[in-house]
């Protein structure tokens, strides 16, 4: 089966990054793809980059649907886009946030987020709302450190981010750590070694509850809000993506 | 002071609609603008709609804000692209929904929303959930009518509408109409009058509430999740946007 | 449009206070009216205040619309009486505390309350919960000093308000403070200054609010909850009241 | 030990309905006192009636700590005025509500609330609110009778009464009744007759309760809310209240 | 009448501290009985504590049930098997948890428990939400000290004990402290002398909510999830408790 | 990998039922067991039920753990003994009905739950609240037939299931429906092809759920609430369970 990986973001090595995440963890028989915008905004902070983003997701699933891919993994922290992608796409969608949050349930009774920049903090909020995790998550603890930069100084980011952690399993009782922020997947080994609880990873967890999805033949529900969008007239850019059910 | 009306969607005479019924209201010494983006969607009724009736509502407030506009009005139910809105402007941004949603809430201990098509009933809650307003809401009732078919056939959407408003009063103990579509405010003295309830519509509401932030010298907090979007390079259309703090 | 303040304490002061508050923002054509209760008490800061202040808030509203007020504004922090007060009146009432709420969540994703004395934590809880903001609400903090003492001392409020504001905004992530009395509006300018976030103040948010109302031509559902007081044969103080049907 | 049951309406016929299902339950060594406000309402039904009633709820406990009396109970679906009632006396003081509820959550996973007139609904909302019990309660349901009504003509309100408890039954899966009005005590055992699940009497439980923190030697916590009203100038007919620390 | 107190761990000096806290308040008519598992553990820790425990609480019933027992204590924090021990019984149920959160309720607007060890967090929190009191608990603290050294070492406990406590009253805003262990009883008076607010021992407090059901002449309501459990052919250690219908 | 199904009751033929299930999913390195408990109960639908049943899912993790197996699936609507299965097995522990849950909101933004028989609705309820799903789920429908009818007369369930699933979909806004029974799998494409809507059984779902954390390296955090049950001296057959760290 064919499972694409679409970065939100224009940014090609972490779409690089995350297809490595993947592939360390996908089945035999999955085939992974990535993708990301072909223009937008090269990392996502802010409500403005996730509106730009979002066109982005839509132009790449409807890319994956003529590549006759399977199913999606959204691989950025809020899940941008998620359900314009749900409605364009035949087959199943997984965010990253949503599927570390799932899986972190099934291992921990709470749990916390770690993620940043400061200002991010509402698209986590966003995704447990949507999620239901809310009681779940013991906080939403953020680093002062720009997506950009987690990149190439991934030791930087290290300090900080196991301070909070260490912060949020004495303080707010703890007992996993969720990563928020895609850029942030060559820490995983290292933190949990030190913090001695499970970090959980959204993108590889994705990739897994896609194909737990394919492998029970389930896709999103077309009966709501979901659907596939109605067609109608549009104009611009907004044309190009053309809209409406899928050719699949 | 100059306050823009942005209707997210393309259809000029949905903008002229809701000027005409802002104007209505609107202070003597309030100048009302109205805006629709250059390109997009014909109407908003999905995910999709909404990530591309986005990007326009930040271009319009993008031009409000060369314009010396002093405060926006979003006018779609919804409040499409709300939070980029907010990054973007200096001054106040109002949604129809959560204006509506606060006004309903000082005049009835509960209130019912009735919209279209069916589904947005996602939006609906969606907003709810930010506005806070669940426990407000007595619920959500839907018409299975497209928003385009609204415009020119109100009368075809009366009946349904009010036999929707009427169930929510008899079986859901609602003591007010939201009106769930801006293509609605026609209907609003008929309903009225008929149901013997007060019925709000959002637009003309938010247009008095960006009046009253204006009057109390308050605007957007630019601490945190609305601060002006950080400057980056972005490419393609997005770029054309010129983010960044306004030049206000 | 006559719209009348009324201070559910008898402190005289207070009103000139409020109304104050209320004519640097009232629009052109209100005429601001001023009142408080003919006996009570003087600050209204426990559960036993509230109770005398509420009968005095009935007064003063009664008195109202023997005057052709057209809307009302509840000036106490906790909103003394507000349900009894929108039984009893044809045109709308608004609280200072859901005033301030309410705008607050127009302008900032979270914000938190400062108010005092302490043991009215529990008004602030209570409408938070009827106006549904709980989620939207960092934090209520309290300062150790009595109501009667902001009056006069101001200065000596001002500090320890500013440092439980800075603790909110550290630790609880607000970025919106509410001023939680009557009694502090002279501080707002100098608290907005020092702490670079918006500060609101409720009775001047209710007034514009109140013109709101009456612009969209809205007022209290009579159909339920807050219809007028059935007509029954009260006896003492409350005879007085002349309750039931308003003569307005 | 003396223990008080407070009517907060004018009705000493009600007062007497209330001594008389106390004294069925009362432990041998409880002597129980009853009493209604000097002048105020002849039934609370409404905000207004919650007012005056409330004033008269004081008054009553107050007379009650003159008599040495060592606890309360709060006779009127709503528990008007127990807040104020707490700071006042130095006893433990008990809703008939809030009893109901406790009791019923003792016995049944979920309940239903039947009360009457229609516009008391928030009336159970707020104290399922204060009460915590929103979950537990399957639902609120309404007849359409004063509560005046309910005295001599009980037969009356038999027949709505059951045939809203049936269906709180059937349709909300309610597993016990709690009967929202004191006048109602007579029928609880035709109730439970007919509807073959627990029919639960606020007044009664309330008295038991208030034995039961007798016997703990636990009375109302004065760290905060619920403190001594602090002493202050107060005017007019609550002057009369002589509040402050009791003199007991 | 006869009322049981079952101790669900084997440890016979637990069940006896819990008999003397239970006769320091029992009614005068009132005849205490206590029991423990014939086999199982010697105290409830975990979740695998927890099932062991859970059938010793049903054969504990059943017993009662042989010998005419008109109620029962479930006497350990977290309420050990509570819904099990309602289906077996004829007569009324009390949790020592939900008793102290109930009871706590009647006093204090808000609450902090204390308990321990830390890993039995997730009782308290199951309690609360199955009494509905979540938003009325301030928060729960632990303490590091296994249930079974708090027997004979009362004094070691009591300083960590008081710490916590202090804490949730200065930094959590509680104005009662619930006592989370039935080892803890011989602190409750010292703790409520050092502390200055009422702190709640449960068993106490469910004794006396069993006396209150039975004046009341209430019991559970068999109509449903705490109905009898259904007669079927049990095997192996459980087909010796012979479940079923009560033999009374 | 070994993934060993645990059925909570003793019937061998569901344990066949279900293992037919995940092997229909099951990916090609894993191999999938199957065990009920050695004595017990023949279906799980009250609490007393569930109270033996979870002595025997320890049982038969602990068999599983001295068989190298490297995670469960917990195999009865109501996720019963998971919390204790999660503290005797080193490797991840997944319940039928959170597995159902978390993959019914990936692919419906609401669904309902489909149940029996009607005394089971708590056990649904439970585990909502505990994966904290309760908004998502649109309602929880019942029919009244008992566990152990369904396995040869699946027939006679699919008339009243089709019933209360066409209900939840045309009434409460459903997107999808989760089968609330282990018995009812056969039933799944006919339902699925009858309903139109996703059909999500789950005992198939857990097992995918573990092989996702399997290969995630993802396990229980050990750190408190699921950690290894402490060792103390149990008694009677608890004795036999040889409880306290696994030997693996």
């Amino acid at each position: 089966m064919r499972i694409k990986i679409v970065n939100p973001n224009t940014t090609a090595s972490f779409t690089e990054l995350c297809l490595s995440a993947g592939r360390a963890v996908a089945a035999a028989g999955t085939q992974l793809l990535g993708g990301q915008p072909s223009s937008g905004t090269p990392s996502v902070e802010c409500h403005v980059d996730e509106a730009v983003a979002t066109l982005g997701v839509v132009e790449q699933v409807r890319a994956g649907e003529a590549d006759q891919v399977d199913g999606y993994v959204i691989a950025c922290f809020g899940d941008t886009g998620i359900a314009a992608a749900r409605e364009v796409a035949v087959g199943p969608v997984v965010g990253m946030t949503e599927a570390a949050l799932y899986t972190a349930a099934l291992i921990a009774p709470v749990f916390s987020i770690v993620t940043l920049p400061m200002r991010t903090r509402v698209f986590a909020e966003r995704v447990l709302w949507q999620a239901g995790l809310e009681r779940r998550c013991a906080g939403i603890r953020t680093i002062d450190i720009d997506v950009l930069d987690c990149e190439d100084e991934a030791a930087d980011v290290f300090e900080p981010f196991i301070a909070e952690a260490r912060r949020a399993i004495a303080e707010d009782h703890a007992e996993a750590i969720i990563l928020g922020c895609a850029g942030l997947q060559p820490l995983v080994a290292r933190l949990e070694a030190a913090l001695g609880v499970p970090v959980i990873e959204g993108v590889a967890a994705a990739v897994k509850l896609v194909e737990t999805l394919l492998a029970l033949q389930l896709s999103t529900s077309k009966l709501g809000a979901w659907g596939f969008p109605p067609v109608k007239p549009m104009t611009g850019s907004a044309a190009a993506l053309a809209l409406g059910k899928s050719t699949r």
